[in-house]
């Protein structure tokens, strides 16, 4: 008998026959002999209800943090109430609670709190009384009793608090996929999904991982040691399991597999500055001015110098790269520096893996791969379980796919993977 | 300065413009230099949307209670958040609770649950720092932290428990008429509103008083002595004020008038048992079966006996009727009442007024005027302050015009009261 803590988001919960396959699942795992405490979300589309009338209301983009957070915390508290009738209707007994109830205690930074304690004791008692028990996700309560919320997603950030804090043996979160793939099945259409990967790789896989699970999510389970099972609601199947380094290996495979996946990012624009005087603090002088605006920086590349001059590249948001360009320009001027440029038609790709620690020749193998397709690298940066190039975005697809070939990643049977609607 | 306690029902917030009209309200009493605590309802509609979602969830009649009482505590909180965010853009500085926030505890009676204790704490310090405090009406929490709701017209009931334990010196009801009138102005259009009603009138006169405030909130409000004053949401005007009797009478005036109001119910059947062997005991044998079949019953007269034989009369509401009827055939037939009937074409009449205590010939005034117009009365019963008649319903309207004519109730500028839709 194991403690199982399921979460499900906005939409597995957006209908009372949705909530039904919920309750059914709950159960399912129930029978099995488990106790099982369900986390969920609000129903599909009623926070942009509320957040519609919390505009009306504030007429103002940011209506005040406090208030809203309780307006929005509503949400999920009537999912809770009506799960927990159809679990007692099919014959399940049940008991649900809200953030406060429970007392998960949070800072007070409304819209974005942080987690501090989880009172663990009238769940205990309720599985002990054979209750499935039903939890408020994405909310909390701080120290003076006022609502708050979590943030984006924080639904997942609630299951894997509460399986922390109740020593639980799995986190299952529950979505619209049926778990991790090697990479994007729209893209490498014989993608494969992964029975298991590690909390790094799914970290750096984030540009994939973000549409399945909440980044902070998978870091609190990783330093918590909880097991994190991404499932389907709608589909049977095992998911994938994020889980530590060489933990619940197969039987017989007695290495990490080489590659877990391949991540792509779009959304990313490069900035150069070429024939900058090469002194030492060069790379804070034009850094700084950047950080001081709260853009973020991705990836840093700076050449050897040539002759006294260096050439220095960084990537940041599309989003930032006017404001970024701007504030280069000014700043290359006061330097001396000879050119400024950028370009926001680049593509990110990223080979992920713990494997390639113990494996030489993973980047050669990435280069000729790219290489033998034609395709050009205009950047190169790399982590002890990452490699990560930047190329033209008009080869996303083909270097994708070129890279999942290479690392045979591709499903052994050469299915093609169904893509649902996002 | 004094403390006032305003109550906003569902219509008067149901819409954000609605909210705004409140808002304004509460902040024109701030600026006549008041401590203001507002308390509402769940905006109009949004209580009945979410009875539909727990009937679905649940596919019973009464859902669970608890959880149904979780489920629809999250429709005051929305409301309270709204106005929160629209007094604080229109410049008043605000902050809101829920029941538990506040802590309203009560009884764990969910669905129908009492208040025991309010801290007043929080509402004191917020008052104290110039802040309108906005307090979710109808909801509370029991000892294990579990959401209560007090039952319909809760939220009359929380704005005087509040009232009360702040030892305000007013609770303000809003609803959509100005104020308690003579009697219902859809049948004597010259119905008069009454600037004071004492609360045993307010309460004798429940069958027009319901209408526009909770019995048990004017039996509260009694107990604890809080002026409670009905006004509209919608309209300007001092509405009408409901105290103790002898309390706040206008100068000049040295005594309470004759009749507060002319209250009618056609909501009641009346039943008959002729030839009664009289014995002691026979009127506990009549009610005994009809008060353990829970049908509760209104008026009762029995008629001196006649030959050792009594006739018996009682009403009910109309739609314990049939099972009253029911039961009375069966219980005559063992005693050997000689025949039973009923009659659901009635009107039950009452004047009332706690003047009628000091002046003799109230009755015969009342019945004297009913005779005028040719109306035959079938029963009588009276108490200190109400003096009820049930007559044929086809009366009704005759009969209420003829005595608000004879106890001169009219409005005295023979002013024809508007009545909105209801």
């Amino acid at each position: 008998m194991a403690l199982i803590v399921q979460k499900f988001g906005g939409s597995s919960v957006g209908s009372i026959e949705r909530i039904e396959n919920v309750a059914r699942k709950a159960i399912q795992s129930r029978e099995a002999g488990h106790d099982v405490v369900v986390v969920v979300s609000a129903m599909k589309g009623e926070t942009d209800r509320l957040l519609k009338l919390a505009h009306e209301a504030a007429q103002t983009a940011s209506p005040r943090p406090r208030e809203l957070d309780l307006l929005l915390s509503t949400g999920e508290t009537v999912t809770i109430t009506l799960l927990t009738m159809v679990l007692e209707r099919l014959g399940a007994p049940a008991r649900c609670y809200t953030g406060a109830q429970v007392r998960i205690l949070t800072d007070s930074a409304f819209s974005k709190a942080r987690i501090q304690d989880i009172d663990d004791e009238i769940i205990r008692e309720d599985l002990q009384l054979g209750r499935i028990v039903v939890v408020a996700g994405f909310q909390g309560v701080d120290e003076n009793g006022s609502i708050t919320t979590l943030g984006r997603g924080g639904s997942d950030t609630t299951a894997v608090a509460l399986a922390a804090a109740l020593g639980a043996d799995e986190c299952q979160i529950y979505t619209d996929v049926d778990g991790v793939y090697t990479t994007d099945p729209r893209v490498v259409p014989t993608a494969r999904r992964l029975d298991r990967i590690t909390f790094e790789e799914m970290l750096e896989l984030a540009s994939l991982g973000s549409k399945v699970l909440q980044i902070r999510a998978v870091e609190f389970a990783g330093k918590y040691r909880v097991p994190l099972r991404v499932l389907s609601s709608f589909e049977e199947g095992p998911g994938t399991l994020i889980t530590m380094e060489g933990e619940n290996m197969p039987q017989g495979s007695m290495e990490e597999p080489l590659i877990a996946g391949i991540a792509f990012n779009r959304d990313e624009a490069k900035l150069t500055v070429i024939g900058v005087p090469d002194k030492p603090g060069i790379a804070a002088r034009i850094l700084g001015p950047i950080a001081k605006a709260n853009i973020e920086v991705d990836m840093i590349v700076q050449n050897i110098s040539n002759e006294g001059m260096t050439d220095f590249t960084f990537t940041v948001h599309k989003n930032e790269y006017e404001r970024a360009m701007e504030i280069l320009r000014d700043q290359a001027k006061e330097m001396g520096a000879r050119e400024v440029f950028g370009d926001t038609g680049i593509v990110k790709l990223s080979l992920v893996g713990v494997g390639m620690r113990s494996h030489a020749g993973v980047a050669s193998r990435m280069f000729d791969a790219l290489a033998d397709e034609g395709i050009n690298i205009q950047m190169i940066s790399t982590s002890e379980i990452k490699i990560s190039v930047v190329i033209d975005e008009k080869y996303l697809e083909l270097g994708t796919r070129a890279l999942h070939k290479a690392f045979e990643l591709d499903d052994e049977e050469g299915r093609t993977v169904r893509v649902e609607g996002n």
